[in-house]
């Protein structure tokens, strides 16, 4: 049966490829809410939804809704989709495998008969947060929580959050507005590759999403006195470069004791930066994250009295801020099932595992039934130009999509 | 007899003060190479050079020099002087003390009669290497050792330094010609800031370098792989930051194992540096400096030998480069005692210490003998806004200046 979605999933890896050459830095794919970059990936997606048949809008925040209408305008809708932002360097499948995956399934599924909801599928603009360092803000203002003190938020040119809306093809008004979302929603599937090594070590080209984890980040300054790198005595030193790598190998000591509990420390500017200076600020970012609210709290308390600990015994100043960030998100069960109930029908094995990683689905939680579909990718390598899928995976994972809506046709209300 | 400097000392101050109007960042001094700040500065030199009845020229590296000529225009030249380019948020006597105290003391001593040798006074134009990342360009082409293969290095936005050194008020050209210097060269003195808290401990506002400590800088890069915060177990993380971490405080271990030997990691920098992203690249500076070569070339060995045992345990990359540096430096035995006797002169305690910064008079220690005079400055503290310096030390340090050139009048040839 896979055989006949084998074209399918050459198509995306080359779709997936044309998208990849929208960056906005040389020799590397990066792409930022509101850069020229995610608007050229917007416009293509756009032309791909509409050659597919289906009408196609950009809401508020400049997320792309591509809907294939039910008979009745009054029927519900079932949503499906991904993002099209990036991180810095990234790699290719990241976001643009499950809008395009959607894509392909529905022109597969909507060949069998006419559906009787409304199937929108999305492409989000900004999941990772790149540019403005605040994730989903895309599919936050899609599930109408969007906040709209964040329009004042500011890049590191100092380009506030509002321009970059208007550039992403939005309308920062009627986004601080809110969304008036009447119609009600049957679900949000997403199919994602996995940016983990289970699959793989499985060797199963799909999975279910159980859980998706809680995460936290932390914003920490340590602040010393800068000095010179010749005249000043060792022990005389308060060197917030020190105090930072104390920490930074406290947080991985710390998540490497626990089962579940990741924690990183990915951003770290040192000022002021010069090679005979001693550092006298540094700026850092810790994100923590775990399938168990539990233990992502006490990390977060041990991480700070670590720091705390390490400020004090060097005499340095610590600042200490979280970021706002979100529990874990267990998926619905029922949207589950039919996944699994869907894999099972392809043929192959169902393997249920949790997402490190956060998604668009966090925020499509707090507006209806939410399941993803994990895809396998090699060595569990993500947000990394060497993210790599097999054309045979995206085959699959159409396949598995196709059957999911053809079973919903006559099943899911 | 001091009171007699005391409006000298006040008037320094206040020039410093101006001096640090000239900055190429809002709100921080910062004064590299080829900046314009750097050339306001100097502009601003050479009219106080100018007023003092000195004749002002650039040279090819664009240093400014002040000569007050001999009225034999074969007689040979002695030299004082110091440099006027800054760190990056700097303090504001690290370099121009040293300039302005040499004016002052050369328009005090001309007073007493004619000198029988040239006096030039030189501002350099980049001593601390702010912008290219190599020290002494300005006394590195004063003292004829500067390499054309240099005027092909970049700074931060690409631009070269052949560009930077026209705009610096320089030539290229006959920069990398090389600089006849076909007269005789009595010596250099420089005043500076001690940068350090010895003086302030023996209470007393200037003493005579006995060495400038040798300084090496190692460019090293830890890689390792990028991947998603989410996904990655912490036990399958090729993480460079904190490989780089461990680095970082086995490099500060081992300076305070050693008496003597300073070790600074100022400049650290993460890739691709987003907050879920494990860190993929650090590329960071090692400066490592002590009076006792030996002491400097074992810990350089015993640093490397940490970093690739780092590197090993953890799977990481290992790029090692160790950039020329210099030897200790020794100052000349009879000039260094022609300030010591002006010192005890002016009715202050001798007191000899070695210099843990680098000076110009590393580079002009290869033309002429050098000396050096330290000035007191509050708490030590140096490449660092609070830097501070009294105006009674300032007019001490203008007193010996001009004692010492009033003695050298009748005894230096």
């Amino acid at each position: 049966m896979i055989d006949d979605f084998a074209d399918s999933g050459r198509t995306i890896l080359d779709r997936c490829d044309e998208f990849a050459q929208f960056t906005e830095e040389p020799d590397r794919l990066t792409r930022s809410y509101g850069s020229p970059a995610l608007a050229a990936a917007m416009a293509r997606a756009a032309d791909w939804m509409s050659e597919a048949g289906l009408s196609v809008r950009r809401d508020a925040a400049g997320n792309l809704i591509g809907r294939l209408a039910a008979a009745d305008p009054g029927a519900p809708t079932l949503l499906l989709g991904s993002h099209l932002d990036s991180v810095r360097d990234a790699g290719k499948y990241d976001g643009p495998l499950g809008v395009l995956t959607a894509l392909a399934a529905l022109d597969r599924a909507r060949a069998q008969g006419p559906f009787p909801f409304h199937v929108d599928v999305v492409a989000f603009a900004d999941e990772e947060g790149l540019r403005f360092r605040t994730a989903y803000l895309g599919s936050r203002a899609f599930a109408g929580a969007f906040d709209p003190a964040l329009l004042e938020l500011t890049d590191a040119a100092g380009i506030a959050l509002r321009e970059a809306c208007l550039a992403a093809g939005g309308d920062p008004e009627a986004l601080a507005a809110g969304v008036a979302r009447p119609e009600r929603l049957l679900g949000y599937v997403e199919a994602h590759i996995e940016q983990g090594p289970t699959l793989e070590s499985l060797d199963v080209p799909v999975g279910v999403v159980s859980t998706i984890a809680g995460q936290t980040r932390v914003n920490a300054t340590f602040r010393g006195e800068a000095g010179h790198a010749g005249t000043v005595r060792m022990m005389h030193r308060r060197d917030a470069l020190s105090g930072a790598a104390e920490f930074v190998l406290a947080a991985e000591r710390q998540a490497r004791g626990k089962a579940g509990l990741y924690i990183t420390v990915g951003h770290l500017v040192v000022s002021p930066g010069a090679s005979n200076v001693i550092p006298g600020e540094v700026r850092l970012t810790a994100d923590v994250r775990s399938a168990n609210d539990g233990v992502r709290e006490r990390a977060l308390v041990e991480l700070r009295a670590a720091a705390t600990d390490i400020a004090s015994r060097r005499r340095l100043e610590l600042d200490w801020r979280v970021v706002p960030g979100n529990a874990a998100v267990p998926m619905d069960r029922e949207l589950t099932q039919r996944l699994a109930n869907a894999i099972d029908a392809c043929g192959y094995p169902v393997h249920h595992l949790p997402s490190g990683a956060g998604h668009d689905a966090v925020m499509l939680a707090r507006l209806c039934p939410v399941a993803m579909l994990f895809v396998r990718c090699k060595g569990g390598v993500s947000h990394n130009p060497a993210e790599s899928v097999s054309a045979e995976d995206a085959a699959a994972t159409v396949a598995v999509l196709a059957r999911f809506l053809d079973d919903a046709r006559t099943s899911l209300s």
